[in-house]
């Protein structure tokens, strides 16, 4: 009788993670390749996931033709808009069988153990899911400059339209201000409007540690850009309680400082995740494999 | 004795604009040609401003060799920011003489006949200038979505990202999310988010209709969203006057609008263009000619 092997892809917009299990649970071999986001660059996320499966085959000693015995789950950032799905879905994967979801999804699983539950992730971006009995709701992840709200780009523009206001005399100056242009190297407006011109998301996100340190020191300004992130991550929690969310985590990278602002009523709410996203990944597709 | 002649250039992201003058201040001819932002395309803003004025010297009749004695004056977007200003000026122009300055800067001149005063322009973008005594004080500008608050941009952005919250339920729903979705064509996050990733800010500057029409249908969403640029074009009013200016012009697409939601003592303050900005070149490059 042949073995199954099952993976777990965790594809995000650096990097791309590769999980193999056997059919008793147990990690066989891991794999780490490049950046992985069909939004981005489809074929490169397609070269990223060919590369981080055969170097978990390869980390296994499964021979490399064994690839079509595969059972694999991707969860993909990107994926969440329909056009890029479709790009994802439309591959030719030397898979035996494979499931595409989004990044989210498997991590919403991976946090609570292959399980019910919500995730709330707030890196550079910020994004929700709860998956309760079998249903996905998302919330938010709609991207920067539209959404993101309590991300670290967000975070960043904030404390960048109060600096040029404040440097227009507009509102009044503050620590934050002062902060942002030793940040920034310049207190001079068009200086500033030509450096962040070509700025991304991640260039935005540069500023989210100068606005924490300042809300951290009570830097009224910071503490009302930090008080609007905050009102938003409680609506964003009580929706998910009212979905049916039994555990709830707060992941990504500034979910500890989050976790630390937000009232003790609500932090009592959330639960730390248990697993990475790939392995939600390969419970996923162990799920599905089950089922037929 | 050779005959004066002046020219302004009124170059901006869709059009470049001359008008060509002699010394007694009569219009000559007049010239239009295509884009002319150095931001945008140094190489289309060189041959924009040749062709304009070629066109103008053209509806003059006055041969095509005398280009080389034109006085020009340049008002170009985009040469706020210093790098696009040293490309502007590192440009080798037939014309006698070159002053190089930027759209706001000949609008406010025009907007005063020449005179001092201050402008506020609201139509994709916003921004502002104040001319008094020979000193330039410029507020805003610093581009979307950096700034540009009480812009057409802003406000469709505003109610796009309102509308997304609405959608994921976190915030109330409201005539004017009714009305952006009907104007989307769907009510789909997904899809939204899909339809905007590439967005410029003149795409969401489509949407400033919707949050005008509901505004003045009271929808509650729409009227926070005027309110919030309303208090920003007041803090810039007030500022304007503290910096002397005695007239202040409202120009732009939006500008209209913004006059008829301001408070009844503020909208006193305000005053009609007098001149367009081709004309406020032309004083400049006069008034420097006759400096020397």
């Amino acid at each position: 009788m042949t073995q199954n092997y099952f993976v777990g892809i965790d594809g995000g917009g650096t990097k791309c993670k590769a999980r193999l299990e056997n059919e008793q649970g147990e990690l066989l071999g891991e794999g780490l390749s490049g950046p992985c986001n069909p939004a981005q660059s489809a074929d490169t996320a397609f070269a990223s996931i060919i590369e981080a499966t055969s170097l978990a085959l390869d980390a296994a000693a499964i021979p490399a033709t064994k690839i079509s015995d595969l059972n694999v789950c991707l969860g993909l950032a990107g994926v969440n808009v329909p056009r890029y799905r479709q790009t994802a879905q439309s591959w030719i994967l030397p898979f035996k069988r494979t499931h595409i979801t989004t990044d989210l999804h498997i991590a919403c699983l991976g946090a609570h153990a292959g399980k019910d539950g919500a995730i709330i992730i707030t890196g550079t971006g910020s994004s929700a899911l709860a998956s309760v009995a079998g249903n996905l709701t998302s919330i938010g992840g709609h991207g920067f400059p539209l959404g993101d709200k309590a991300g670290g780009a967000w975070l960043g523009l904030q404390a960048l339209q109060y600096t040029l206001e404040a440097l227009d005399s507009l509102v009044p100056p503050s620590r934050l201000v002062t902060d942002m242009c030793e940040a920034l190297g310049t207190d001079e407006p068009q200086e500033i409007v030509g450096k962040s011109l070509h700025y991304k998301s991640s260039d935005f996100g540069k500023f989210a540690p100068v606005v924490v340190t300042c809300a951290n020191d009570n830097d009224p300004v910071a503490l009302a850009i930090v008080n609007e992130g905050k009102q938003y991550l409680i609506e964003v929690i009580s929706h998910l309680d009212k979905l049916g969310a039994e555990r709830i985590s707060l992941i990504g990278g500034l979910s500890s400082q989050w976790a630390q602002w937000l009232p003790e009523n609500i932090r009592q709410r959330l639960q730390a995740p248990m697993c990475p996203p790939e392995f939600g990944a390969v419970s996923l597709i162990k799920h599905l494999v089950k089922e037929c």
